[in-house]
């Protein structure tokens, strides 16, 4: 019995040459639909497997990105991962790379089994990973064991390759907005706990105070949970008493509860009370009055993450690539006088 | 030189029994970290290539499930996708398969090099569509080659695996709905041209005019766009003249649109003109008023559609496997006199 199959028992068997059976095997399209067929199928008959070396091997399977996405019962809706998404599979496209989703917790020890196996058995040639937080433990792992991985989000590691939105800079730009808006007194609602998006967010909150000249006693920070329900309740609480002039919302969801607490008072959105949210949520354009938000670009930072990995994959240096893209402050109704 | 690299040399390299190596490559946990990072570098640094036949080489690599999706520019945010994509995830991740995705035109002159390539190369176990028209060519394409094939959308043709969702029963149910609500005069805004989704929604609304027994004069049908635009200049003309008091929208956007028209007029909506729009987008549950409409159970659509996959790619037999699922009326302000 013969040890292996090569390429050219294939060849006899398809009864083709040599070197259209390696053309067909590599993916060279200049060879007919028929007798492509007839390769594939003497592949199959003889369970013939490339003989090749793993180099090559590596080269024809790497060119696979692999991303793991959140349950969609945990994470619900979001607008955003989906951009993401879709600007990963435009980048991929034009690199000539295939995206493998699987299910991931977003916890290394649940995650770690399924990086090592998709990379060892060279199913892909690197990973991307969103809801980072600071000093992420998959991005570590991953990191640590030389395997090529982009955060969508910094992950605050030196030699780690990113893209982010400044969350810092689009608060700051809706606390600039709102104070052109002759308002000095402005709330924020927030979500309490460790959480790198809400910190920067925070952050940029505090610094368009600052630079705007207004004090600390200007600013209210409220902290509750990143939902409706959330910004209602927060909000109900602002208003029982002397109330701020304006509510910047760390997310659209958070704003819209506002919208609806103050629609059970007197008071007009836009008019006597301005409220804006962040993430440009699908719709807010259609709420009313419509909601003043700040728009990620997604879709760029989905096919930016794709080329910083492609680059990490082949070049085999990670740390080359950090972006943080500035987000779009979209004014509306909800907080301007003038509508 | 050696002709080939042996299991053996890899646990000679790795200073490991030769059950130890195969155990890692096969993937079983039951090995200490420390020795299978000992046992993937010697596979690295002589470049084994598992010498398996043909047929475990197709075991291993089409636990994959390839699915092709539209660029994001092109059907823009797509809520139902995104929730059949997170239950693809979930149904995969429970029969220990991946989702490979990769970018789709929805034509198969374009994708048939890309389907071929990852099948035949053994990445992929069989395809999920989406988009699907009827008699769609790529369906047609990967079930004439015998590629296992599940549709998200059902494709018209004998033979062929498919999970939907009942437009048709969606919208009998919310003309139902709006007879049940008191109504008589009912319009309908739908798009024109070719359209699987549109004629479903379509043959419903007629089916439901038909049992509630009113007639044809009842039921004014305006065709335009999926759009908001195109839902409030169709609404504009509707009342320009004697008009319905309901409208029925094929998709949420439209009617949207038709809010906005409506709006314009002294006419409230749910008092004196009902809107219904169907998909239940995010946030339409925020609007005001809030919209009725109809939620398609994307999530369990995408768990199915995996269900099917797998079994057709085990079997190797299609055509064993159709759901069409049912919808549900989510029924809002828009649409009730009684909120």
């Amino acid at each position: 019995m013969k040890q292996y199959i090569t390429l050219k028992d294939v060849a006899l068997l398809a009864g083709v040459s040599y070197q259209t059976v390696s053309k067909v095997i590599h993916g060279n399209i200049n060879v007919r639909a028929a007798t492509e067929e007839r390769v594939w199928d003497a592949v199959a008959t003889l369970g013939y497997v490339p003989n090749e070396s793993a180099r090559s091997l590596r080269l024809t399977q790497a060119n696979v990105i692999g991303y793991g996405l959140l349950p969609g019962e945990v994470q619900g809706v979001n607008p955003i991962l989906e951009g993401f998404l879709h600007g990963m599979m435009a980048g991929a496209s034009q690199l000539g790379f295939e995206i493998i989703c699987f299910a991931s917790t977003g916890l290394i020890d649940d995650d770690m089994v399924t990086y090592q196996n998709l990379f060892r058995s060279r199913k892909v040639g690197g990973f991307i990973l969103s809801n980072i937080e600071s000093g992420d433990a998959r991005a570590q792992f991953l990191y640590d064991h030389q395997i090529p991985c982009v955060c969508f989000g910094n992950p605050k590691r030196n030699g780690m390759d990113y893209v982010d939105v400044s969350g810092f800079e689009g608060m700051k730009q809706t606390v600039l907005h709102l104070v052109n808006q002759g308002h000095t007194d402005i709330a924020l609602l927030g979500w309490s706990g460790e959480s790198r998006v809400g910190e920067e967010r925070l952050q940029g909150f505090l610094q368009g105070i600052a630079e705007s000249g207004l004090c600390e006693d200007n600013a209210k920070c409220l902290f509750g949970y990143g939902t409706v329900d959330s910004g209602y309740e927060l909000t109900r609480g602002l208003l029982s008493g002397h109330h701020p002039t304006a509510i910047c919302a760390m997310n659209d969801l958070m704003a819209i509860g506002a919208m609806y607490a103050v629609n059970e008072t007197n008071l007009t959105i836009g008019g006597d009370i301005a409220i804006c949210g962040f993430d440009d949520f699908p719709l807010t354009q259609y709420l009313r009055p419509s909601l003043t938000t700040v728009r990620q670009p997604a879709f760029a930072c989905g096919q930016l993450a794709v080329e910083f990995l492609v680059d990490q994959i082949q070049t085999r240096t990670p740390g080359q690539h950090q972006a943080m893209l500035a987000p779009e402050l979209v004014v509306r109704e909800s907080s301007s006088k003038f509508f």
